[in-house]
């Protein structure tokens, strides 16, 4: 298994991605990292670490887009950057698999760039894994796509399952689609025709329209949504966990601070949960290749994590299992009945 | 200040909407509130509390709309429902305004059943209150309209400044349109088109696109966005900010009983913030009264914020300072001149 690392990408690059890679060699059998970006600095970061030379190799880029820079802008402009070298190291097969946590946009554009989608798939959509109160859940599309439609979401509904199966583990996941009731008139057009689209599907364990706090009740494992209200709602769930727990934590540090300094270390436990830093990483479903985008804020921790994701998704031939399902371009009609689609 | 309020709507009705209704009885100078449900169950709760009989009035209603029944279906079924009357009643000019914390969706339903929008208003508009590290925020709208165009957002824009400066106290209110970037060109069609919209509109604070981590910042005071989209944020919102304090309360309870019980009185307090059944609810902008929708887990602080956010509302004739600016129809076209619209 051998994986590209954007090793430029990310507010903590490129220390906390190499050591992430270093972390993830440790723990994963069989498994290269191909770190891409400045060598130099590169290179004293894997000295200063105890890396197995073997198994790490550089590719040197000396031009990064930043995490705030234009995605399509950048990509010509900085046609040698971190992200495009990733993304046709990825798409010439000389890796098995992508990770960066670097500008989204970016990554996206990259990826579509340097690989078509998989066969029969209409759009890519981005898998997120959101904290709930019970484990995890999947939350997809959180941003690829400006303008789902609903056979987009139906996609969706597939991809995330497999990804929910095959990568995730769970054996019979529960699907819904994100509305604003659960009755399948409520909501806007997209999901209403959405409805329409996945509930005959028999091979999804779809159960129907949740609401936006369904989400941290665990109510499904996996939550399909246009890339629009999906990045809103990614965006909004880390600001308010984390933000509840911080102002917590101030007026607790303000009105107790003796008692609360004896609670610290129990509270940092439980604080990560909902550190979305710590977690693995979002695929880009539906793309020839396999691409897993890491939080901004990644550490160490989230992109070994990341890395695994990665290559569990790659390993398990997840992207044969959508061709076989999506490749024969079959679309459910409302009806229920399947089609060719056009 | 005339206030009807639907004693037989929420959670915990009618006894925590009567008690609400007595505590801003003791608060506002002036006030008079008519109840509206089951004349026995609210004139025992009266009875029990003790009620100033000279400004409290029951208008009897013996059908009630659940919390989950379909809104529309159930205002035909049930014509004489506390919603409906309350509505009427309000319409009828018979009370200031309205206020309730039963199904939404029958709520509006049923106020767009009874009056008509204000002169030049195209749909109305939810604006709710959500917690900010700062302070507060409006947010609107978030589920009026499932199917918002940008002359809806634009014109939500207008009201909810309006109310956020004659409401809400804000001085000069920073707007801001939800979106998943900061630049104009980010975001789904229907942003990037309201923004055209908004942006050339001199009277408003308008302070660009800001993301969904961005409410919780407190980076705007007023928040815009489609119904859809803005009920998914709200019900994200409250179930993670409490899911987060209540998950981190149990294992700290676990971890350290003694300890938390000694914190536990801070810790209430401070969670308080994140309580949404707190806030004083979420006026209806744009029809041609004023209602005031109230959370349905409301308890008797909800009610009265509600109650109070109602009067001030009315108080300060804020629909005629939305006929002001949206009666003559003008909507700015994308070049930013001003247009009589169709």
């Amino acid at each position: 298994m051998r994986i590209a690392l954007d090793a430029m990408g990310g507010d903590r690059a490129p220390r906390e991605i190499v050591r992430g890679a270093l972390a993830a060699l440790r723990e994963v059998r069989g498994l290269e990292v191909v770190l891409i970006g400045d060598e130099a600095r590169i290179a004293a970061e894997l000295a200063a670490a105890d890396a197995p030379a073997r198994r790490v190799q550089i590719v040197h880029s000396d031009q990064v887009i930043g995490m705030d820079e234009p995605p399509v802008a950048s990509l010509r402009r900085k046609p040698r950057c971190s992200i495009m070298r990733m993304a046709r190291l990825a798409a010439e097969g000389q890796v098995d698999a992508a990770v960066s946590a670097g500008n989204t946009g970016a990554c996206v554009a990259a990826m579509h760039k340097a690989m078509r989608r998989l066969e029969g798939v209409i759009r890519s959509g981005l898998a997120v894994t959101l904290p709930t109160r019970r484990g995890e859940c999947i939350v997809c599309d959180v941003g690829a796509n400006m303008a789902a439609r609903p056979e987009h979401l139906y996609q969706y509904a597939v991809m995330a399952d497999l990804l929910a199966r095959h990568v995730h583990g769970f054996q019979k996941p529960r699907i819904a689609l994100l509305s604003v009731g659960h009755e399948p008139t409520k909501g806007n057009v997209l999901v209403k025709d959405a409805y329409r689209l996945i509930e005959p599907a028999t091979t999804l364990n779809f159960v129907g329209n949740l609401e936006g706090h369904d989400i941290f009740l665990g109510e499904a494992d996996v939550f399909i949504c246009g890339g629009f209200v999906g990045n809103v709602v990614l965006k909004v769930t880390e600001a308010t966990g984390q933000g509840a727990l911080r102002l917590m934590q101030t007026q607790l540090q303000q009105a107790v601070p003796a008692l609360f300094a004896e609670i610290a270390p129990h509270w940092e436990r439980a604080a990560a949960k909902h550190d979305y830093a710590t977690y693995g990483g979002a695929p880009l479903l539906g793309i020839n290749g396999v691409f897993v985008k890491c939080h901004g804020a990644s550490g160490a921790l989230a992109i070994s994590n990341g890395i695994k994701v990665a290559a569990r998704f790659a390993e398990n031939h997840v992207n044969d299992l959508i061709t076989e399902c999506l490749g024969s371009a079959r679309m459910p009609t409302a009806g229920g009945r399947l089609e060719r689609s056009s």
